[in-house]
């Protein structure tokens, strides 16, 4: 989705590493939890699972290079503690910017909680401007961005320090990062972003993530998601 | 200031606890760090800062409820590790919405990495309207957000999820959250955020989280402060 | 119980406190899950716990004053992430070495994850010594620790460095520690180290904890215990 | 050194990562700590660790497996923000055990926290035994770990729990774990346990590590340790 990416840089590890780091665990012996001679790694890897024996899936590190609106990125951003964030400032610079701008504008919701609707207000009238006709929701909110981000260069341009300039620009601003997890870290990430009480754009990143990660750990993710419910 | 605020809720410990803590720890005996007898505390917290020992300075916790534009509450986010954030959600409400205004607008500096010159240019001409006269950067501010908040209003009005409609609020809007840390915590936010290489609105945040501090833990904070350079 | 003990040093906040840092976070308005007028906070915590909201749980801290066998403060300090732990150090010192002795002896499990069964085998001849007749396990053990302590002291007095005569001394001895964690930290702690499948020396440690935690947060410890199965 | 030792299972990234993390994150532009077209990381890495811009450095990950006795690995374990640490458990089992022995006895320090001096203390007269002539503090130590091996053997066949019979272990038994962390992390372990402060044991372990994370990333690893005074 334009404005919302996530994309593979680098990861360390495989559903085996995971394996073999729960044998040097559990070492050898008569455990019931591990047969000797085991060389298929799923049965191990859903039992760890299931009895939440989360530390061998800590070890598999995974960096992404993402992009999403700020307001997105800070909800995301709640997951911090053992996750590692490097994100582009917008403290010295002038670059392009790039906002946000939803694929559906959904409706608002009767009970609050809910998030949104899944009914598709773009085309919603919004304003009735007389002789003017009407303005649809679509309209409005392109004309609100592209006014806040002239006005952001008209004021750098007059010579404002960017660091005050950027207080005008908009929330839905896109803003790219590298971050660096766990595999069980990515996890928690999926399992908290992807239920139904998350807004649809925070699902849409869960919704890429959840891609790549079954394709790097197909055992070890899917064990996981197992989990949920 | 309107729009950062640091109000003490709550804190636990005293000076006089970093100084049993580290006594606990040390326990009796030869050591030289510890003199048999000793009761006041200044000199083993001296010791401790000196030697970077911090872990005595993290059993004291301190609450605040801190208010700060968007932007600046995200470079203050940064510090997370120990800590605990509570932040007011703007997903499924239509609060009033406050916007940042800064005191004095600075003016752009020549090499980017220092943030902000010194200079206020809040009157500067930013744009000749011919016939209309001239707007001042302080004047294109203050639309650019009314804008902004209203664009915001309008869309909700007409039935935009306001979990959507926010994309088009200004970065510079206010928000609040509880913020719990320990001494150590809140000192590195403090040693961090208070260097001239911090944006203003860094400082006065700091600067404030530097006067609360200094009352409650008068010995440590100073210690603390004393390794700054 | 001798050498395993949790003593409370200070704390941080009331069950009153979550009620109002999760209604901060709500803020006021038509939200279902924050009744306007609402003084109780019993209803608002057990549904922050259920709903697994945790953030507003972090806010509260305590520290308590903690003593273990070092082999249960291995296990017991698995919890780190938010926690401070401030331990007395062995390295430097010939301070009184105290040793942990069971108040009894537990029978060795058919499978060996059950960790121990309930039986006592204290007084289970160990050795038959011929002419001077059996020891028991309980007789083996202290004097193991006994020759083990006595090792150490006779090394440390020939000259040999406390940091090395140490490797001698036995797992079993008690350590000290200052232990500062928050209210959903200490639930965690409860939560993985009072089940069956733990050691039932660990066990006691999360017995005595839930004793001070159920006094200081009645509500909020009370709903996230009904949280557990 | 057998019983303290470092190998390497798997890393992430390369001095190239660090340096593209940082170009990423400072992006395009006239900032004059980037350079448009430089390709060689050596001189932006420099400077990435000097102005103490950690992040970029906390992307790549190294997994290790790691073996040391139980109170080195203590200290070691002190390193836990950001780090998976997955030990082998010694509750179920009754494994093969390995107790550490120093190359060198050292002798005691007139200041207990300089911990030992250089002194060989192996051969010292520990005890004088009348007609049996004297004992070295070598004979001593291995006796005592002897003695305790040999009482958790002959507790655990007469049928005590695994659980309890370790209480009777030394402190200088080998464990083993496995443990992934970031360079950054990395850096800090080799920082503070490569003082002159630290056991000769721990410092041990930070030697073995420093030869391993200066092959990985020789550019990286060597900018911030200039760092360290």
């Amino acid at each position: 989705m334009e404005g919302i990416n996530v994309k593979l840089v680098d990861n360390m590890g495989t559903d085996f590493r995971i394996f073999e780091a729960a044998k040097a665990t559990l070492g050898g012996g008569t455990e019931s939890n591990f047969k000797e001679g085991e060389t298929d790694p799923t049965r191990l890897i859903k039992f760890l699972a299931n009895e939440r024996h989360v530390t061998p899936f800590r070890h598999p590190q995974v960096t992404f290079e993402c992009e999403a609106p700020i307001s997105i990125a800070r909800q995301l951003g709640k997951h911090q503690a053992g996750f590692s964030w490097n994100e582009r400032s917008m403290r010295y610079r002038d670059s392009v910017i790039d906002v946000f701008t939803p694929d559906m504008f959904r409706g608002r919701p009767t009970h609050l909680h809910d998030g949104s609707t899944e009914e598709d207000v773009s085309k919603e009238v919004a304003i009735d401007l007389d002789q003017f006709g009407t303005v649809s929701v679509e309209e409005i909110y392109s004309q609100a961005i592209k006014a806040a981000v002239t006005s952001y260069e008209v004021l750098v341009n007059a010579g404002l320090a960017p660091e005050q300039a950027r207080f005008v620009l908009p929330q839905g601003m896109v803003t790219r990062w590298i971050w660096t997890g766990s595999l069980y870290g990515w996890f928690e990430v999926y399992r908290q972003r992807s239920s139904g009480h998350s807004q649809y754009e925070v699902r849409e990143f869960a919704r890429q993530l959840d891609g790549i990660m079954s394709e790097l750990y197909p055992i070890a993710w899917e064990a996981l998601k197992d989990t949920i419910k």
